[in-house]
């Protein structure tokens, strides 16, 4: 039985890559994508390793490489895959963004021609398993200041790679405790020229056998809270020689007369244009959360529908848990927001394939880039954060049954819960998109130095604020349609649920800019710490701006019908959902009066009420595979 | 070295019972309250039942048992050892939880002096293992709707214990998989009287070697979010006989002469009865998850202060974590909370001795057992939640490494999450906190029956609402003092946020009362449903409101000097922390100018600066055992 309505929500929200996306749907097998709950760690890893391989047979380690070494589809297609597979096991998805994102992404995009001949067949097949080892015990958000060490002795024409201090293990690696055979060690590079700053180098770590190289110490991070079947663990180096043609020199390189080479003067430059090709990993993390968090959506909205629990009189049927109120406050709004975010992620992906899907010697559009990582860091934050407390929300919805781990529910939440932390800690993230929206972005180089942020921007806030905040045509026509008719305007409709997200994000940063003006060298950081709040509420709130208008923007380009007047219904519940919460504010600025901002609450109740016999649709809309829901509770 | 300050509040904490906690502090093994993470759940179980065996050989399981039979210290005492226990491995305190307050204590309670002498001294020394068996497959939260039957057959004087359908199969009970031999089984009584409502009978489920007995089938609840020690499992009955003394029959016997007899006649008031006997685990519940919730910031506040990560300047060091206002905002308020709480569950904890702590014949205090039920279910969901919400800001602050199992995050809050929704729903016991204030304690025997509560209530809000809200007269004097100052006192003073605590819970409760009361028969669900935010808000209000004052009676105790000032600072951080989320509310009724509303913020960014150096006494003052952090990241 298909539903006409679901189906074109579907597609509109497969966004482009809709055929990936129904490929993934059909062919990623159910028992190499799910894993039995109660297995034991090494099980787990045991199978993930397996079901890795498997992918990888299928073809899929192939999405995103370059065509020319036997890639397939575009860059931004894996964004895509990783979304898709999401939906199964968490610990396998982790498992193959490490392996091919992140470890063959760094290959691909860090090394040159002769890495890519040399290692990218391989990796594509999971035949070379490999890591990512940038993390260090003492050094995680701040990546600048890790301590590992690759020293070029020219003798030798080698690297000699050290870890000096306890502080310079490297931890927390993916794929390190049990498979890695080589890592992208991340280290500082040191030349007879001298200290050229962070760059990455191909350690063999692991000799045919498994056994772990000389001067290679690994370790086994051990249990965690979640992603069972992942082995991370750590590296540490005893003066460990490669050669030379192990730098992945694509930004620096040692030449052959020794001498340290790059098209990049500025080292600080250099390190953030080496780690802003890194940024897919960011739009991934975000994409496979929001994922999860509609998996969970999809189990706990089909158990509403059929749980019963209480009559209204004693003379009836137990009431269906998804009529009462309390019920779909705790649902209806996420699922609203979930599906604003997905518009999101499509655009972030479509961006990251405009920006970098190109060829490697393409002119880099500088300016276009340093936006798209500040937004992909935000719109990562507020996606993984949506995620757990969804997540969490669909566990307690289910009651004891959302606790019993063949229902789904348990293990993913462990499991995401490190999103929120991993490829970039979400209050730094959050931080990172307010210093976007702050400076110019040719000013950007020293993304992750928060507390310097300030007094680096002293002064020149103001001007540009105002030029990028200024909306999209269609949005724009959205907003002048609402506050042309001001205080009256209903508050369950779009225009006006825009215009109040444009007046909340412009106003937010307007005031912070003239907070942070007052800089000085000698009180930045005080000055930066007292306003600490109000910079992150000014990423999320741009960040929520940006959400709404992808969705709009989405809503507005279906043909008029049914599908789009459900899906604008969804998107002002989701936006008075985030207007309710920042009610204070509104009311603080002068943005809502009281009536107005007590209506808003009225408004939401009313939504849930109203969308509650769609939500059928909608969990059909959402997309998420059938056969990969195999929590008891709904089948 | 000692901290004079941290010492006396510490005291102040610990309340009544600190002989107790010190005890439980120093004598309660670490090797055996810990468990090492990472094992299988078979491993897991095993351990556990072994811990339960130690802890019982200690003499623990006595606490709590009336002294004729055994017992030791008082009743409410085993709240206090249930909260320090809660400092070591939870799936080892959810099965002693199970064992000595489930079926122990029902035993004790619904039990009279034949099944004390003939089973409490093993249940206390854990030589008989049991389970409590009262949710069942399709009923969770309304419990009077269990399927079982315990049919009485008068040729043989025995009861027969059936489960008629799939959705009467007792789920999700403790110690059912693996250790019980014996089980407190809730069922419909039926006799040649006819339908009795829900009762109690024991019934033995396993032989000597473990094998389930004839007519008793045993299943396993397998892998769960967290407690993989607990080993919980359905059971099923296939017409299994047992002796008509197995009803533990203290408000509802047959007599010799086939006879139903009971002192209570209603059977709904007779089936609230029974139920408030076990109010106790909805106290330990919330206690318990109130000290993991301590321990969680003493981890994450120790490893705050230690953590460096970015420099202000080039050529400074890396600033400490918790120096940054988000940091401290991420985790000083929560620990704010965690004080007052402690001393809310003190209060009730005393409360329950004064109530049920005395002979089982004593007189029944009929309104003040409600009251406690009410204020116990309200305080159980907002501290659930609390310690939740805690963890999982406490894992985040310490990133990569809180993610770590060995850190003891993860598994905690894994193990807490289900304390918010077992021992009842907390969405379904908020309401029942507001059912507590809107209706005659009289009219409340139909305690869990939500929807149709308005139609009972109907036309009888009102008057009392007012009586029940007044505060107590120490806290009278504070809002005086406040009142007198009007718009000009200053937002830090624990006055002024008394004050906004006791109006926004009056102003709530009068606001839904005036709604509900509009109630018809016919209209009542609908009413009912639609003001379901407003009842939740309601309950939550006026349990913030009880904390505040539990506390600040309690914080006026003290003799005058630096732990009351200091004391008074951090219950003003948890008082303002709770205005500042509830702004919206305060602005829309004209309880807050605009001014002030910014100012509560900024007061509570002051606050967090303020309190940042005292931190390190803070934690210590929560009294968290020492040899039961094994975190490395602390020590």
């Amino acid at each position: 039985m298909t539903d006409p309505i679901a189906d074109e929500l579907r597609d509109v929200l497969d966004g482009r890559w809709i055929d990936l996306r129904r490929r993934a749907r059909t062919e990623l097998p159910a028992d190499v994508m799910l894993a039995p709950p109660g297995l034991t760690i090494e099980e787990h890893r045991a199978r993930t390793t397996e079901s890795l391989l498997k992918i990888a047979e299928l073809g899929y380690g192939r999405v995103g490489f370059p065509a020319e070494f036997g890639g397939e589809l575009d860059y931004a297609a894996s964004c895509v895959l990783f979304e898709m597979q999401a939906y199964g096991d968490l610990s396998l998805l982790v498992k193959t963004g490490v392996q091919f994102g992140l470890f063959g992404g760094a290959v691909a995009r860090l090394g040159t021609r002769r890495h890519h001949a040399a290692y990218l067949e391989d990796i594509m097949t999971a035949q070379l398993l490999g890591s990512f080892a940038m993390t260090e015990v003492g050094h995680g958000s701040n990546v600048q200041a890790l301590e590992t060490t690759a020293t070029y002795d020219e003798r030798t024409r080698e690297l000699v790679v050290d870890t000096p201090t306890e502080s310079a293990v490297k931890t927390y690696i993916g794929n390190a405790a049990r498979d890695a055979r080589m890592a992208v060690v991340f280290a500082q590079l040191v030349t007879g020229d001298g200290e050229h700053g962070v760059h990455a180098v191909l350690v063999p770590v692991r000799d045919e056998s498994g056994e772990p190289l000389p001067g290679v110490t690994i370790g086994d991070n051990g249990p965690k809270g979640g992603l069972p079947g992942v082995d991370n663990g750590t590296f540490a180096f005893d003066h460990v020689r490669v050669p030379k043609d192990n730098l992945l020199g694509a930004f620096g390189d040692i030449d052959d007369a020794h001498r340290y080479v790059s098209d990049i003067d500025n080292p600080n430059r250099r390190f953030f244009t080496m780690l802003g090709t890194l940024v897919r990993g960011r739009v991934c993390v975000g994409g496979g959360s929001g994922a999860a968090a509609k998996k969970a959506l999809a189990i706990a909205l089909r158990y509403g529908t059929t749980r019963r629990q209480f009559s209204a009189t004693e003379d009836q049927d137990e009431i269906v848990v998804l009529d009462y109120l309390a019920h779909q406050r705790k649902l209806l709004p996420r699922l609203a927001k979930s599906v604003a975010l997905s518009f999101a992620q499509n655009a972030v992906t479509e961006r990251l394939q405009e920006l970098q899907g190109g060829p490697a010697d393409a002119e880099r559009d500088v300016e276009g880039q340093r936006e798209l990582e500040s937004r992909v860091a935000g719109l990562k934050a507020v996606t993984t954060w949506h995620a757990l407390d969804t997540i969490q929300a669909c566990r307690e919805a289910c009651g004891g049954a959302g606790y019993m781990a063949e229902n789904q529910l348990t293990q993913l939440r462990a499991d995401v819960d490190v999103f929120t932390t991993f490829e970039g800690d979400n209050t730094v993230l959050l931080q990172l998109a307010a210093k976007g929206l702050l400076t110019d972005y040719q000013a950007m180089w020293g993304d992750l130095d928060v507390p310097g942020m300030v007094g680096k921007i002293a002064g020149q806030v103001g001007g540009r604020i105002v030029e990028r905040t200024t909306g999209r045509a269609g949005i724009q026509r959205l907003i002048d349609a609402a506050t042309g008719r001001d205080d009256e305007s209903a508050t369950d409709s779009l225009p006006w649920a825009v215009s109040m997200f444009e007046q909340r994000a412009d106003h937010v940063l307007e005031t912070l800019g003239n907070r942070l003006r007052k800089a000085t060298k000698d009180n930045a950081f005080e000055l930066f710490n007292q306003a600490q709040d109000h910079v992150l509420l000014a990423a999320r709130t741009h960040i929520d701006r940006c959400v709404l208008e992808d969705a709009v923007e989405a809503q507005q380009g279906i043909p008029d019908g049914a599908s789009k007047d459900l899906l604008e219904r969804v998107l002002i519940l989701y936006a008075l959902g985030s207007i309710e919460q920042d009610k204070a504010w509104f009311l603080e600025h002068g943005r809502l009066t009281t009536g107005r901002s007590r209506a808003v609450t009225a408004a939401v109740n009313a939504l849930c009420q109203e969308l509650r016999p769609q939500v059928t649709t909608l969990v059909d809309a959402l997309g998420v595979p059938d056969e990969l829901i195999t929590a008891p509770i709904v089948r």
